[in-house]
């Protein structure tokens, strides 16, 4: 194990904390950005809640509504100008995943001069990696992608069909105000492509990490165990508050770094999910639902100690020795078993997904 | 679940990484107090090889040696006025939790016109907390109090027999530098006594912490999993560089607020060993290996249903349910057994621990 961590996020996990955004918001600034996406938490007076909140608070606010699920590059230059234009000294994301990484990026354009795209990585020899941003506040809505308390963003860009990420420090959100009751109203078909993004943001590490990790085994294992478990009961019943506040610490925790601190793996998964929705424009935990059980049975027969251990701890599953891959795919089998329990049937065109799948499992 | 976490601390995790001190260092500081403690870091040449780094950065070094095992609010003040007439600019620790703890009030008194002994609590109405400190660096020679990367300090009093604690942000070290290499030579007592803080760590969340926290469950149970396997290890081969890793990553985790965030407990087994220890001076680790398992005895009766579950996923017992108390009981006499095991025999007088015990069992 050889690795550097670091996240100087604070966290304020709490039923009821979007009350505070006001009071954490002036700690930051005057006049905030709010970044939105496509109009659920106007729908559900979230965004009225929040905007009383700043105004007691004495901070003024400006609108960039209309985030895309897959965020478009052409909507960070959009926010940034306004950001600019109406002299915002702090940003904050009020939705998804989505809306946390265009607002972070939007951040890091406030400063610089060229085109944010630069920063985004897409093969350019030397991407623009940006030193300073104006402070961000996430206020997640959607347990999933744990941008809430990272560094990470993944932008699309609709003209090139690519989709690819940045990672600075200086895109770490300086608070993340987390209040599980905004997810209570999230759809059932959302809720289990969240749980499916949480899931494989640990098997990510788990099965693509260096060997010589018992902690963070056992860290994945905890968050894969809790996602499945309360994921089910947020599934069954979306008011279930202590259901989504489990689910949404799993969403945070499964990405923060505390899980895959020291694993130095790649994210394969997500490389390949992120290729699939940059030509489909889908969901991306529903693109992970697809991928992931097909990349893990691919993958199993190279390293199948760690499909044994992830069959043994996650499904209880007696195997004969670290090589039994009959085990191992017992496990992948069951794990899919799980996402089709949640509802995960991916919402594009089947023959698509069967080219897809086809590739990935050639 | 309602919680507040922030961990500014900066974390470099690797085999040698004691070669990087005077690079990482030299970004904080020009002028070092290396606080150090009873010399063993100068008979195994660590203590020279972090000079040499720090030269090579062009950073000079000041000294103040001779921290206690319990550190002392004397050794306190002395380093402060070191630092002051010396006039440095950062502070490393280097070497166990007493050193870390020791260094970081240092850091605070530099600021300080009062006595540091106001910044620990002990009673007083309004104990000052302090805001300001010089940067602290923390480099562990020993896997134990988790004080590399955290924002506490236990400090005693030997005129008042008070051993108290401080927290307070300005207290996190700016770097962890953590290099696993530096415990191997940690003797057998203090590998054993550094295994059972570990644990304690975690335990105290685990068993006193409010209801309703799976992830943090099984992330403590990954801990102790972990510490009893690899500290296993590390006894049997003190020079087991893996084991030694994995040990000193627990030490981190158990006490970093990953694991406790949101369990909002207390920590009243510290609290009892602290008494005993500011009367009798016994290493801190020690004197839990005999409080924790007799306060868990105590505490399994009136919380049956955690102690089920902690007998049942450490030690893989059979409970026939929640209440449980025989399964409750059998996990903690599997524990003390594991302690002892380790070799935790408490070096005090045992008209001592005795008396001790009896008053805490009755």
């Amino acid at each position: 194990m050889k690795f550097e961590y670091y996240n100087p996020t604070r966290l304020i996990f709490a039923a009821g904390a979007l009350a505070r955004l006001g009071e954490v918001a002036s700690q930051h600034g005057k006049r905030a950005l709010l970044v939105t996406g496509g109009g659920s938490v106007k729908r559900s007076g979230v965004f009225d809640r929040a905007v009383a909140s700043l105004k007691l608070a004495g901070v003024s606010t400006v609108e960039c509504s209309g985030v895309e699920p897959n965020p478009r590059i052409t909507t960070v230059r959009r926010g940034a100008r306004i950001a600019r234009d109406e002299g915002c000294d702090v940003i904050i994301a009020l939705g998804g995943g989505s809306t946390m990484d265009a607002a972070k990026v939007m951040a890091a354009a406030f400063y610089y001069d060229g085109d944010p795209w630069d920063m985004i990585y897409h093969g350019q020899p030397k991407p623009y990696v940006p030193t300073r941003a104006l402070p961000v506040i996430t206020v997640p809505t959607l347990a999933a992608t744990g941008s809430e308390m990272n560094m990470g963003s993944v932008i699309s860009n609709e003209e090139t069909k690519e989709k690819s990420f940045v990672q600075a420090k200086c895109l770490y959100p300086v608070i993340a105000l987390v209040d599980p009751e905004l997810t209570m109203s999230v759809p059932q078909d959302q809720t289990a492509y969240g749980i499916c993004d949480i899931i494989t943001h640990v098997t990510e590490g788990y099965f693509n990490g260096v060997d010589g990790t018992p902690i963070q085994d056992r860290f994945a294992e905890g968050v894969i165990l809790t996602a499945m478990e309360y994921g089910l009961k947020a599934l069954e019943d979306g008011t279930n508050l202590d259901a989504r506040a489990q689910v949404q610490w799993a969403s945070i925790v499964a990405l923060n770094g505390w899980v895959n601190a020291g694993t130095n793996g790649g994210f394969p998964v997500h490389m390949i999910e992120h290729t699939l929705s940059a030509y489909h424009d889908i969901t991306h935990g529903a693109g992970l639902s697809v991928v992931n059980p097909a990349w893990m049975r691919f993958a199993a027969r190279h390293r199948p100690e760690k499909f044994v251990q992830f069959a043994q701890r996650i499904f209880g599953l007696k195997g004969k020795g670290p090589d039994d891959l009959a085990c191992a795919m017992e496990g992948i089998d069951r794990f899919e078993g799980f996402l089709r329990s949640t509802g995960c049937d991916p919402p594009v065109r089947a023959e698509d997904w069967g080219r897809a799948y086809d590739t990935i499992c050639q």
